[in-house]
């Protein structure tokens, strides 16, 4: 007989959001990352070709957290012809100690939105320069609200530009996130000036063609892509990484797979790079002055929903949030 | 806005158990397994040191089924000396056309009992002599009760003889099965008798050590092994299974990491082995005559838990069982 929580979007929602705790959560477990502490094996991904979809596994044992996340991710990308959305999926807690199921988190991919959203907050805040102010986002989806939202934590951004193929949906953006931040926040047609008049850039899309190239970078600059999680995605050119002065990966083992990293293997080029936990930890330098130019790539990993879920489970056990059902 | 079926334990005991649907709807896996048809990803581990503990994570695509099982299983060998079971876990049923989350299963471990028990019985149906009448089981545990009833859906089975390292526990499992199954079941002081005068033997044990030796066979003999699961584990000796006339894998893939096979590799030794699922097809022949010595080696598969949840899930829509939630 074991006591499981069961928790809703809603729940997770009113537990935990863009804040300083959950920032400081999510940036803890780069460090554990690049040492090799803890467990985080590969993702583990199940192909439904028969409806255009797969299903991603995503875990990591972190020590010092009180959980260990399970979380499925399932892409179906059929789904919208049908009403549904393409995206889906949920997350499980084991207690650390024990193994014992203690939480099942249905958040609709709630706690992924968020994790990645700190994780781009913690890419800005060891990598852009201390006074970035103008940011550029591309894509205008949920991803880029979370990520515009997250800088706002850790810089002192009073300039968003929005680019993304959609025009209508970057002016959607504009206006919402302009209210809700209270910061000027404009729709843009050229992606090369809105990058070139940015401290700070972050591409959210799903492209598999690049976005930004080298021609666009100037000293300053910080890029963030958060977009390519699969084989065949890219946002960032290889002459661009190649130019940048420190080129980060969350993790060089998910990113030569998965990101950015990918498309750079797969070019033969030599470069040096480096993971977000050794610069957090010091051990790499990062931004060395307020010339250069830095790219940071995040995969996203196992070892972030472990962080983010084990908070909102810690929380949700002290509020009484949920249900509870016994097994 | 998704609804999910929460089913705990006795939902599923009261919805599924050791019958002819459940047989088939395993049997069915194996031929799919062998095809290579769906996906099935290697097994996704999680180690946990620090708690002695590590997460095991099954997953399955089979085309033809409702659902899409992700099963977590939990071992912490720490957890006894708290008065806590070192096995638990959950499955996660996701729908197999959209991906989206359909039921949780706390099962506690149940599905995956049954399954297992399921998987001796066909193994049994497509291996053993068809009037075999005698069995050994080896351990006495809970799989050790699975794996006779099983046997019983399959076989005329009226004798069973218990061996198990710790005789009390034989004697207890003696009684109870004799009065659930209505047949003569004893508890035996030696292995080597107990095979000798047996038609079919299931070993359920986490032994480290071959059980089964080459001068325990003997012309008509048929041993299923469902207790290796992990890289130390082995109860047939190498030699033994090079004598069989036939020897079959659930999975030819986990077996060489995780079962049987594994010790044969590192032997050296060349041995002809086939899947269970070539033989239900009549790919590869089974047993051709009364005489010969099979063994079948079963490290338990994502296909299996996929198939048995989906039949659950299915069901308990039909019935309305648990409770549903809206995320």
């Amino acid at each position: 007989m074991t006591t499981i929580r069961v928790l809703v979007e809603s729940d997770l929602r009113a537990t935990v959001g863009l804040g300083e705790q959950e920032l400081d959560a999510i940036e803890a477990v780069y460090p554990l990352i690049s040492a090799g502490v803890g467990s985080m094996p590969p993702i583990m991904r199940i192909d439904v070709p028969e409806s255009n979809g797969e299903i991603d596994i995503k875990s990591a044992y972190l020590p010092g957290h009180s959980g260990i996340a399970v979380k499925v991710s399932a892409g179906f990308f059929d789904n919208p012809a049908r009403g549904l959305p393409s995206l889906g999926g949920l997350m499980m807690v084991f207690d650390a100690e024990t193994g014992i199921p203690r939480s099942a988190l249905f958040d609709n991919g709630y706690l992924t939105d968020l994790r990645t959203g700190l994780a781009g907050a913690v890419a800005a805040r060891n990598l852009a320069r201390e006074d970035a102010s103008v940011a550029a986002i591309v894509g205008a989806g949920a991803q880029a609200r979370y990520q515009l939202e997250a800088l706002t934590l850790v810089r002192p951004i009073e300039l968003a530009k929005i680019w993304a193929r959609n025009r209508e949906r970057a002016e959607r953006y504009a206006a919402e996130m302009a209210e809700r931040l209270g910061l000027e926040v404009v729709a843009v047609s050229s992606l090369d000036s809105a990058v070139a008049e940015s401290d700070v850039v972050v591409t959210t899309t799903p492209s598999t063609e690049p976005l930004i190239e080298q021609s666009m970078l100037h000293p300053g600059l910080h890029v963030t892509a958060v977009g390519s999680d699969a084989e065949m995605k890219q946002e960032i050119a290889v002459d661009a990484l190649a130019r940048a002065d420190r080129f980060v990966c969350d993790s060089i083992a998910q990113s030569s797979r998965l990101g950015e990293l990918r498309a750079v293997l797969a070019s033969g080029l030599d470069m040096s790079v480096v993971e977000l936990g050794q610069v957090i930890t010091g051990e790499e330098p990062g931004r060395v002055s307020d010339d250069d130019i830095t790219v940071c790539d995040l995969t996203g990993t196992g070892a972030q929903d472990t962080a983010i879920a084990s908070l909102a489970v810690e929380r949700c056990d002290l509020s009484g949030a949920g249900i509870t059902i016994e097994t």
